[in-house]
């Protein structure tokens, strides 16, 4: 038997398992209102920037803590506060822009759609265009909830078309699908370093037009969150108003070069695309169904339909069987079916997902459940 | 000559320098949904508590991000939407909880005192007994703007008999300066992993009185910096709302292990206070001058008087100097003097604060300045 001596590996939607070079780029001591401080920040915020091709009409301000201090920021900062705004839902992160919304005291109204579907353009081209007061739209790009990979290149035309805002929570895309700012028009996007950056937690980020961040000062309702104040701060001297995570910012410029060195995002989407490949084929032979049609299934976590209870199927016993077996899988999030997740992002690779996949069915034979093939594949 | 191999030591308020042991906890990733990290959220958890002997009356509830945050949480959570606030203020930390109040649209007055003095318990007693609509109070227990130490006993009793909740930013003491909640009264009080704990940046923490953060629900502006929620979640299932930075989280439970065998708060005050004698009295027998009296400096960060043009002092040349033989000092932050600042926390001893002075001893011939010796002394 073979004596295992890996970390497991995170199969989630971050934080995830990242490389052994940005995990070493975390073993130092920086001042943070050092010169060299100052320039691994100015590093990191242009890298950030050109990976959106968002060099011209963008600016890039860091914001400490999770993905959604930086969505929160974004949107208490760069809406104003008489603005209305549209935010269009499809799974539990819309809903939280919502409620984001609604504890700022701003002015919102929502459009749904099904957890299982992608946001439809045409019924919030018609919803713009009957609610001609609404001023800003905020979407989620890969909803993490299901999976699922909203339409952000048509969305983005037809709010432009409409003369509004577009605010977009990239948290679970940005760095592992394409978004170019040179062709979809927003006004703020959000994310974070671990996600497809593959950095660790503690640090996110806020893409926003120059223009109208300049016209943002004192809109925020938070000190800390105020993401105009965070920039002018920066503007001053190139130092964090606050203290910054110092070591995850070197980890994160680190993983940023990493992600140059892997050939930049169109290499990394395929390495997640056929992560995503493996795993669904995979697990449709094992007997596992999709949550999501293959047509919306972005390739940075799929939602497995749990088989139901007479099969003998008990998640959280799979679950520890998974991690006894070195690979932590994530619990599922919706609200109308028993799931889970596995993630397809991270310092992962198809054999990874391949070795998973024996564990997966060798798990069922522990648990003494046969799955009947299903007959979506 | 030697090559020095060493990384530059941070003689500053934090962040500061580490051990090898707690930066080498960082090296794991880690599933923030797993067990393993629950178990790890909730032993730093208590042993935060612990170093206040807090058990009793207060949670723990940690918060992403820099101090601020969690000053910011502390207040937009814990006092109420109609309360009085009273701020306590001799320096910048004072005036941002004034600042965090009046962007949250808070009821608020100040009490100003000059930053080279602590604060005034007599005076602080009168405006509470002149003005009964006071709710709370708020103050900082070392203002790193000068170093004083203020005299929380004092302040937290005439507090507590004036009826009012009482709101320590704790930030630069917490961990190397004694605070006892057995003997010290307080609803809230914030400080940050990576002070006097020794850890790295990236995140902070309050201590609540439990009874009164019951009655706290959605008193929040913010959702991120809700400590309420943050708490209930933390309380549902023992996983934090929203991403933790785990690596961060893994090192801070290292640092309070090693605090801990260094023999605890006590033993840690002391080696400060060593670091903070043989500075100043070093300092002083070069000829720099101290900002503040010797009786109202904390073990924490003295201030230094610039010496004055006319010697040929420039604190740039200074900075760079220092930092070129390995040693990075703070700037001053006083609007009334030109000052620097000289850090005595973090993982440093005596003697290498004797090896500072003298570079900053030779620094001074390399800058052809001669001081003459003050008189206070």
């Amino acid at each position: 038997m073979m004596i295992k001596i890996r970390e497991p590996l995170l199969l989630t939607p971050g934080p995830l398992t990242t490389s052994h070079t940005t995990k070493n780029a975390l073993k130092k001591d920086w001042g943070s209102r050092d010169q060299a401080f100052i320039n691994l920040t100015e590093n990191i915020r242009k890298k950030l920037l050109s990976l959106a091709n968002a060099q011209r009409d963008h600016v890039c301000i860091p914001m400490q803590g999770s993905g959604t201090f930086a969505i929160e920021a974004m949107l208490g900062t760069l809406i104003p506060r008489n603005g209305s705004v549209l935010v269009l839902i499809n799974g539990a992160y819309g809903e939280r822009i919502a409620n984001i919304l609604k504890v700022l005291g701003r002015t919102y109204r929502t459009i749904k759609f099904p957890s299982n579907e992608a946001l439809d353009p045409t019924l919030i081209n018609n919803a713009l265009k009957s609610n001609k007061d609404i001023t800003d739209v905020a979407m989620v790009h890969c909803e993490t909830t299901s999976g699922v990979l909203n339409p952000l290149d048509e969305i983005a035309k037809l709010v432009s078309k409409n003369k509004c805002r577009l605010f977009i929570d990239a948290m679970s895309s940005f760095g592992g699908i394409p978004i170019n700012a040179k062709y979809i028009a927003f006004d703020g996007l959000a994310a974070s370093a671990n996600k497809c950056i593959e950095c660790v937690p503690g640090v996110a980020f806020v893409l926003a037009r120059k223009i109208h961040l300049e016209q943002c000062s004192a809109n925020s309702h938070s000190l800390s969150l105020d993401l105009y104040d965070q920039w002018q701060g920066l503007q001053k001297n190139g130092q964090w108003r606050f203290t910054p995570p110092t070591q995850i910012i070197a980890a994160l410029d680190s993983a940023l070069d990493q992600l140059n060195d892997e050939g930049g995002i169109g290499f990394r989407f395929a390495r997640y695309w056929e992560n995503c490949q493996v795993l669904i084929s995979g697990m449709k032979d094992i007997g596992f169904e999709t949550y999501l049609p293959d047509e919306t299934q972005a390739p940075i976590i799929v939602t497995f339909i749990a088989p139901s209870d007479d099969t003998g199927f008990n998640f959280e016993k799979f679950y520890s069987i998974l991690a006894r077996e070195g690979y932590l899988i994530y619990p599922g999030k919706l609200t109308t079916h028993n799931s889970f997740r596995i993630g397809c992002i991270g310092n992962i690779k198809a054999e990874d997902i391949q070795n998973l996949l024996i564990v997966v069915s060798n798990s069922l034979k522990e648990m003494n459940i046969t799955l009947i093939a299903n007959e979506i594949k």
